[in-house]
C-alpha cells in the first residue's frame, strides 16, 4: 500500500482527492492537513465523509509527512510548495503538487504572471510537469510532480494534435473556457456567494489570467516555438466542469475526417481521453465525477477555423484525478487503478 | 458473476443502476433493455458512457432475460412489472421491481391509488418489500422483490424506531418531503423543462401523493396498527436528492439523548443509515451518489413534538442503491459490495 | 413628491427597494448609506444600477436624515433600530424598519429568541407591525412601523383566516417554509457560497428560528389567545421566493368550497393577495419581482387537516415591497403605487 | 391608446411582451392568440398574470387582427408571419416580427440557412431591420419590422463600432455566445428538460447556428463588404441572459481609451447601452429584466486582440423588449416609454 499525505484537504480539490484516494485499491491515507481546521475531524468540515473518514487534520509539519509518507499530495494554491518543498524532503518522498510553483519553467515568467517571488527556483530542473498523456514516460521514477491546472489540462490537450503536427496558425489561437463555481475554491468571496455568481455569465481575467502562459509554455514545446493566446475564462453557474472552446486557423483546408485521423493518432489508445463521433460535442455533464477529458471538433469551411471543444471535470481531470494518475506513473501502477470513476448523471 | 438484466436502462434510475453495477465486483450485465432505444447504443443516449458501455439496447423480452440471467432488475415506473413478471419467471430468475406493482400487499389499495387494474395480483404473496434495513432477514432466498419508493424510503425510516417503540402519537405524523427533479423521470413534460422548475419550488399531489399508502402501510408494520399520515412532496430545483421532514407529537417528554439512544438501538450497526450528531441536521448534498440515509432530529419542548429530518440520493438509496443492495442480499453477498461509493461533493 | 433616505441601501432588501422605490412615481431617494461602501457609487456595488443610480453611499446618520427626508427605510438587520431610532427622530419623520427590534411586543422575548438587549423599549408602543392586509387602519398616521419578516409575512396570512375564524386546532399548527438563499443576506459566509447551497436541500434552525415567535404573537392576536406552533425553514437552491406549507387539524370537517369561503372574506378583495383555483398551488416562480402573496389550500379528508400553501417573493412581499406598502399608506397613497409590478417569468 | 395584438403570447418572448406592454403607459392589448391554448384564460398558462390578466387566448386571425390592432406583434419563431403577413395587412396595421422570415434581405440565404421555403419575398424590401440604436431613423413610419434575433442584437452592436470604423481584421472576427435555456423556447425537448442542462455547459449548433447570417448581413453593412465569421453559441444552465465574448485582431494597436473613444462616440448617448469602466465587465446579472445592453472590453496587447463582451436579457433587448422600442419609434413615442426597467438583481 501506498502511503499518502494530504496536504490542505480540506480544499474543494482536496476533498475530491480524498474521496478518490479512499476508493483506490492501493492507497493507504496516512495524514490529512488543513491550517484552518486543525483538531477538527476531516467529517465536521466535510459531511459527506460522516462515519466513514473521520480522520483528525493535522497542521502541515513537511518533515513529518516526508518521514511517514510514500507520497505527499500538495493541495493548496500556488505560493506553498515552493516554500516547503526542500531537495531534503524529495529525497524521503514524492511530491505532487497541486499548486502553479512548479508548472512554469521560467521562475521570472511565474513571478510577473502570479506577483509572488519564487522560493524554490532550484527545484523547477527536478520538476516534472504532470500532464499524464503527454509526459507520462519522464514522469515515471521523479520526484515532484507539478499537476497541471484545470483549464490549462483542458485546453493544452485538446489544442495539441493540431499544434505538434503543424496544422494551425499558431498566432490565430483562442482558448474561450467555462468554469464551474469551484474552480474558484473554498474560499470566502462575495464574487463566489450564490445569489452573486446564479443565474448569470461572466467572463473574468480577461487577456490576463494566470493559466494563460501555462497554456503557451506547454504548446510551445509542442509546436517547437514560442506562442502567444489569447485565453478567456468565465464562470458558469454549476458546481464543476470546465469546457473549452478552442478556436484556430487551419493552414491548409482540411476534412472532418482528416483532423480526426490526427486525433486519433494521438488519443486513439488514451483511456481517460474520449473523441466524440462526427456532429457530436462535448458536455461537461458527461465526464463529471470521472477522470476523461472528451475531446470534438468541427471544421468550419466557410471561415477555414477549426473549432475544438473539450470537456473535463476541473476536480478530477483537471485536480485530484490527474494527481492520482501521475501517483499511479509514480509508482509503477497501471495508470487507471482507482481512477475508472463512471461519470455521475444527472449530478 | 451475477448475470444481470436491465429493463428500462434509459430512464434515471436505471442509467444509475448501470453506473452502480459497472463498478460492482461481482455482476456482469448481460442485457439492456429501453423500449424507446432499441438498437441503439447505450452511450448514444447517455454520453457518460462514451467509449465504456457501449451496449446496444435490446426490447423487452422476459424469457429471453430469464433464461440468460441470475437477476433481472426492472427500472421501469409501476404497471409494467405486474404484467409481464410470472411464476415460470421467478422459477428461472430473480427479479427486483423498481415499480410499485408489489410494494402494496393490499391490490384494492393499489388500484385506488394508481388507477390501474392490478394484473399480478397472485405475486403479491410471493413479493417482498425490500427495505433492507427491515426486511433483510426475509429477503434473502426470494425470486420477487418490490424495491421501495425514494420518498417512501427515506421516510420510512427515518420515523421507524419512534412508531415501533411507541413513542409518537400515530394521528400526528406528517412528512413534508423534498424532491429534486430527477424524481420526475426522464419523460417529457413541460413541469420538468429547465426554465419551468428552475428557481422556484412547489408542492404538488398534496394529500394525494402514491407513496402515502405504502408509507402508511410499512409504518403501520412497525406500529401493529393502521396509521395516516398526511404526505406533501414539493419539488426543488436540482437535480437529485430527497429531504424528508417529518413531524410526530411525542407521547410524553423525552430528551434528545433518550430519542437518541432509541435510533442508535436500530440503526446504529446500519452501515447505509448515519446518525448526525446533536445539532448537526442530514443536507442532500452530502449523501450524494452515495447509498446513505442520514437521519438527525430536534425534540421541540415547546411544542412536544419531534421533528426528525431524513436525506437521501434519490437516485441510489432510493432506487438503484437499494436495488443492488437488494441483489447483495438475495445472492448472499456482503450487503455493502459494489456499494462503498463515497458521496460526491460539490456535485 | 416623498422624500425618501435608505439606510442599508447595499443588502439585498435595500437593492430591492431602490429598484422600487426608482419607479415609483411618488418618491424621490434623498439619501443611501451603507457602512461598508461609504464613498462608493451605487452602481458600483450593485451594477444593474450602472448610469441609472449612481448616487454615493453615506454613512447613516440619523439626524441628517431625519431633517432630509419624510420616511426613512432601515434596511438592516435586527439590533440597530433600537439603537438609533429615538422619539426624535420620530418628531421629524417616520420610519420604516425592516429589523426585528420592534415588531414583537415583549422587548423580554426579544431578547430571549435574538440574545441581545433591547435598547429601544420605549418605542415598543410606539411601533406598529406594519402587516399592511391586517393592520392598515392603524398603521395610518403612525411614525414607527416594524415590517414583517419574509417568513412571517408568508405565514401570517397563510393562516390568519383558519385562526380568525376558530376553524383549526391551535396546538396542531405546523409550519414548513422554503426560502431562496437571498433571505440570508449578503454577508460572506461559508453556509451560503455558491458550491455549498447549490444541488442541495436542508432544514436549519430547527424549532429555534428567530421568526417563530413573531407568527406566534401575530397569530395570537387573531386568536385570542396565546399560540405555540413549530415553525422550521429550509434553504432552497434559488435566488428569491418563499413557500410556506402549513398544516393544521380542522375543528370539524369543512369542505374545499367552505374553507374557501373564508379565505374569500378576508381576502377577496386584497390585490397584493391572490388564491388560487381549487386543485391549483401557489408556486413562487409565479410571484417573483412582485409584491403578490399567492395562498392555495388542500382538504386532507383522511387526516382531518388542512394544509395551506402560500408563496411570496421574500425580497417583495417579504421586505421591500412591503415597505414601500406600508408607506403608501402612511402617506395616504393608494396602497398599490408603485407596486403593480408584475411577476417576471422565467427569472 | 396604441391597440396591440399579440400573436403567440404563451411562448416565453409573448409572455415576456405581455410584461412590458401591461406596464406600458400607451399600449391597450386588444389580443392575444397561442394556437395551442385556444379558449384558455392567459393567467392559466402563465400563472404569474394570476387575477391580473386572464384574457382568453384566440386562434390567430389576421384579418381580424389588422382590424382592431394599430400593431401586430408576431412573437412567433422563422416561418409563420411570411406565410401571413400581406401587404393587405400591412395597408391596415403594423407588423412587428419576432423572426427571422424578414431579417435576411436575401430569401437564398434565408432558404439555405433555414431550410425552408421563403414565401414572403415581396415584402422583403417593405421589412425594417429593427435594431433600433443602429436603425431608427428609418424605422420611423415604416409597417412591417424584423425583430433581430436576441444572439444577433448582443453581438452585432458590441461589434459594430469596431467594424464601422474599420479598426479591425474583418476575417479575424469570432463571437463564442452563452445563453440561458429560455432562448430554446418553451417547445418541449429532452434537451431542454432541467436535468439535462442543469449543471453543463456545452456548445451547439457549432459553425452552423442560423444567426450566423444575420450577424454577417448586418455588419457586413457597417463595413461596407462582405463579412464572414464565426459564431459559436453555448448553453448555460440558468433562465435568463446571453453573454456575447467578441474577438478581433486589431488593425493597429489601440489603447484602451482609444477604442473608448470610439465605442464613446456610437453609444455613449444611447439609453439602452451601457458602456462598463475600465476594468468592468458585464455580467448577465446586471441586465436582467432589462432592456441594457451592457458593453465592455479589453486590449490584449500581448496578441493585438481586441475582446468585446456584450449582455442583455435575451427575453427583453433580445426579443421582447426591443420590440416594443420598435414599437414605440414606429409611433413616434420616446423610445423609452415603458421601457425603463430597473434590472432585477438577484433574480
Amino acid at each position: 500500500m501506498i502511503k499518502a499525505g494530504i496536504v490542505g484537504a480540506t480544499g474543494y480539490a482536496g476533498n475530491e482527492l480524498v474521496r478518490i484516494l479512499m476508493q483506490h485499491p492501493e492507497v493507504e491515507i496516512k495524514s490529512m492537513t488543513a491550517h484552518s481546521y486543525v483538531g477538527k475531524q476531516f467529517d465536521e468540515v466535510y459531511e459527506n465523509y460522516r462515519e466513514i473518514n473521520e480522520t483528525v487534520l493535522d497542521e502541515m509539519n513537511m518533515e513529518k509527512l516526508a518521514e511517514e509518507c510514500d507520497v505527499i499530495f500538495m493541495a493548496l494554491p500556488h505560493g506553498t510548495a515552493a516554500n516547503v518543498v526542500t531537495e531534503d524532503i524529495l529525497k524521503k518522498t514524492k511530491v505532487i503538487d497541486f499548486g502553479a510553483d512548479f508548472r512554469l519553467k521560467d521562475a521570472d515568467i511565474y513571478e510577473k504572471w502570479y506577483s509572488v517571488e519564487h522560493n524554490g527556483r532550484e527545484l523547477l530542473k527536478t520538476a516534472v510537469y504532470g500532464l499524464c498523456e503527454v509526459n507520462r514516460d519522464i514522469i515515471k521514477g521523479k520526484q515532484l510532480i507539478a499537476n497541471p491546472g484545470c483549464y490549462t489540462t483542458c485546453s493544452i490537450l485538446s489544442l495539441r494534435p493540431l499544434v505538434a503536427e503543424d496544422l494551425v496558425d499558431l498566432k490565430t489561437i483562442i482558448v474561450d473556457a467555462k468554469s464551474g463555481v469551484s474552480g474558484a475554491g473554498r474560499g470566502l468571496a462575495l464574487a463566489s456567494m450564490y445569489d452573486e455568481c446564479n443565474e448569470s455569465v461572466k467572463a473574468y481575467k480577461i487577456a490576463s489570467h494566470r493559466h494563460t502562459p501555462e497554456i503557451e509554455e506547454q504548446l510551445g514545446y509542442a509546436a517547437g516555438e514560442q506562442i502567444t493566446i489569447t485565453f478567456t475564462p468565465h464562470l458558469i453557474p454549476m458546481n464543476r466542469g470546465i469546457l473549452a472552446t478552442c478556436y484556430a486557423t487551419l493552414k491548409k483546408p482540411m476534412t472532418y475526417e482528416e483532423v480526426k485521423a490526427v486525433y486519433e493518432k494521438y488519443y486513439g489508445k488514451e483511456y481517460f481521453i474520449r473523441l466524440t463521433k462526427k456532429g457530436v460535442f462535448p458536455e461537461t455533464r458527461w465526464v463529471k465525477g470521472s477522470n476523461f477529458l472528451d475531446i470534438g471538433f468541427s471544421v468550419d469551411e466557410r471561415t477555414g477555423r477549426i473549432i475544438v471543444i473539450g470537456a473535463i471535470d476541473n476536480l478530477v481531470k483537471g485536480a485530484a484525478g490527474q494527481a492520482v494518475q501521475n501517483m499511479n506513473i509514480l509508482f509503477g501502477l497501471d495508470e487507471k487503478t482507482g481512477l475508472k470513476l463512471v461519470p455521475v448523471f444527472p449530478a
